[in-house]
């Protein structure tokens, strides 16, 4: 039974993105098929920012191409990975001598495509290099980074690179900017409804009405086990400790602290998480320096929420906060910028 | 069954608010119990704007206060006017010699909670004027403006007063770039799918699976009856087709669309829509000058979507794409602010 608003499945994805440059002509615009762009191209002395994944998940990925943000979203189909030969052509559109920095999110297709498509850029004399994140930490705590897929902790990252590419820093300084970053950033996912695929109409995993499940992947990949929904109190002490037992804060560090909201679940939830997520840091004598409410990396419409959280040092806290930002879907909170 | 990350059901909305301003400190701050206003401040020499509605429909209202917004909102709970005293005590708070702007949303409650807290005011020396919005078309195409409920249309609405507001417009000229903006806005709902309340669990209205109703309410009002679920394509054009009879717009008019989601319905399907929408607008030569695909206010989990399409002025456009504002939920997309 037809449950979505789409129109032929197969054209879900390049139909997507054709509404979504109409609505912020502006900001970004179509560079091939499926390859988002910014309207307004970032000068050719900087390195330009750039990132995989497939579709589904809006606004992520494309909804952060802008200024400050990223200069190109190479775009898959319907949760699956966009292939070499496109990611290839998106690194062609970016190459320039200060070099592309491609952000990949720790998962099989994704990782595959982006090998193979630096392999080709390298061949044409294309200067890439590629940063990793594995911020989920449901494969355990201290679990090694290869087993840890990247959840939504991408966003803040291309924040914090597209800012600092902004203001002329190298490919190596970016590196080592957004590695820092990766080091001390967790999500925790927890999920209490499932999504159906918009292409097949399958239900993506089994979960019964008033069970959560901690741990719950990007794309319904089974986490840390069902039980009982617990109090909003409740789950969002239990998740600040897990995510406190990989990171190890100490007293008086800053910290971000983001609820993602993957589909479903209301605002008015994750403003209830949060309050006690940040009551939890407090009395472990940390401070929130960053933070933010929003859906920022979606699964359908699965209810639920990833808490992401970081130990962060100044220069990250200044290119989260204050710096501009015009991707669609940032709004910018800090000081007047 | 417990379905919710709540605690007291009771507590929902203070504590939705606590977590809002713990997470937006630079922006909102607690005013009194359940009213949010401006971490700074506006001059005290230019009018405040202020609005007034019940909790579930977040981020409106409270998401949208902030520079070059909203300066105070006074919140209900769950679905539930304010009440006279809040507002009343809201009004005391914003009180100045340039006035205060109050917006009320078309529904009974706001409405007798408005014009109590005018009256109360009135006898203690507060300038106030009120502005009512009243976009859904639901009621029928030239229906009396009375029957005409408030839908999402308040928040761009917030955006061109407040940016009046913030360079000086006396209370009168607000009240006139006001109206002439509702006087041009028309809004129309469907929803796919039915929401639960958070405080008794209970189903708002009777939605089937696989059955749409185009002009369902902010509250589950029903509306023009329901029917098996359509393409995007179709959807969208009946949508438009039924905007474009009442806003009856002419060749070369400046449009606003905008697809605000309104829970569990996911953004690629908003997209899909929007291109459509926008194509129809195009083929009657028409022109979108503001748009924004964005869940700028809920109705807990409803999937579905509310679409408002408005006939713009030169000024309008200005106050809503090209002005700054720091509102945690509003992204600046225009030109470089």
């Amino acid at each position: 039974m037809k449950t979505k608003f789409i129109n032929d499945p197969q054209q879900v994805t390049p139909e997507l993105l054709e509404g979504y440059v109409l609505c912020y002509p502006g900001q970004v615009k179509l560079g091939g098929e499926n390859i988002i762009v910014r309207a307004h191209p970032k000068d050719e002395n900087k390195v330009a920012i750039v990132t995989l994944g497939g579709s589904g998940h809006e606004p992520a990925l494309s909804g952060f191409v802008g200024e400050g943000m990223l200069d190109c979203s190479v775009v898959g189909d319907v949760f699956a990975a966009p292939g070499a030969q496109r990611l290839f052509q998106g690194l062609q559109l970016m190459k320039r001598e200060a070099g592309i920095l491609l952000v990949v999110l720790n998962h099989s297709g994704d990782i595959m495509s982006a090998n193979m498509a630096c392999q080709l850029a390298e061949r044409a004399g294309i200067k890439v290099k590629q940063i990793i994140t594995h911020d989920d930490i449901s494969a355990g705590i201290d679990a090694p980074v290869e087993d840890r897929r990247g959840l939504a902790a991408c966003v803040p990252l291309f924040k914090i690179l597209g800012a600092a590419a902004e203001e002329g820093k190298s490919l190596e300084e970016l590196m080592e900017i957004g590695e820092r970053f990766n080091k001390k950033v967790a999500t925790l996912a927890v999920a209490t409804g499932v999504c159906t695929h918009p292409q097949n109409n399958a239900t993506i995993s089994d979960l019964p009405k008033g069970i959560m499940e901690i741990g719950m992947g990007q794309h319904g990949e089974g986490g840390g086990g069902q039980k009982p929904l617990v109090s909003a109190d409740q789950t969002a002490a239990e998740m600040v400790d897990l995510l406190c037992r990989q990171l190890k804060p100490q007293k008086g560090d800053q910290m971000m602290l983001i609820i993602n909201g993957t589909g479903a679940t209301t605002q008015m939830e994750h403003n209830i998480i949060f309050r006690k997520a940040y009551r939890e840091l407090e009395v472990r004598g940390l401070t929130v320096a960053v933070s933010r409410i929003q859906e920022i990396l979606t699964v359908q419409e699965q209810a639920g929420f990833q808490m992401i959280m970081g130990i962060l040092d100044d220069d990250h806290i200044d290119y989260l906060n204050n710096r501009r930002s015009d991707a669609p879907y940032w709004t910018t909170i800090g000081k007047n910028v």
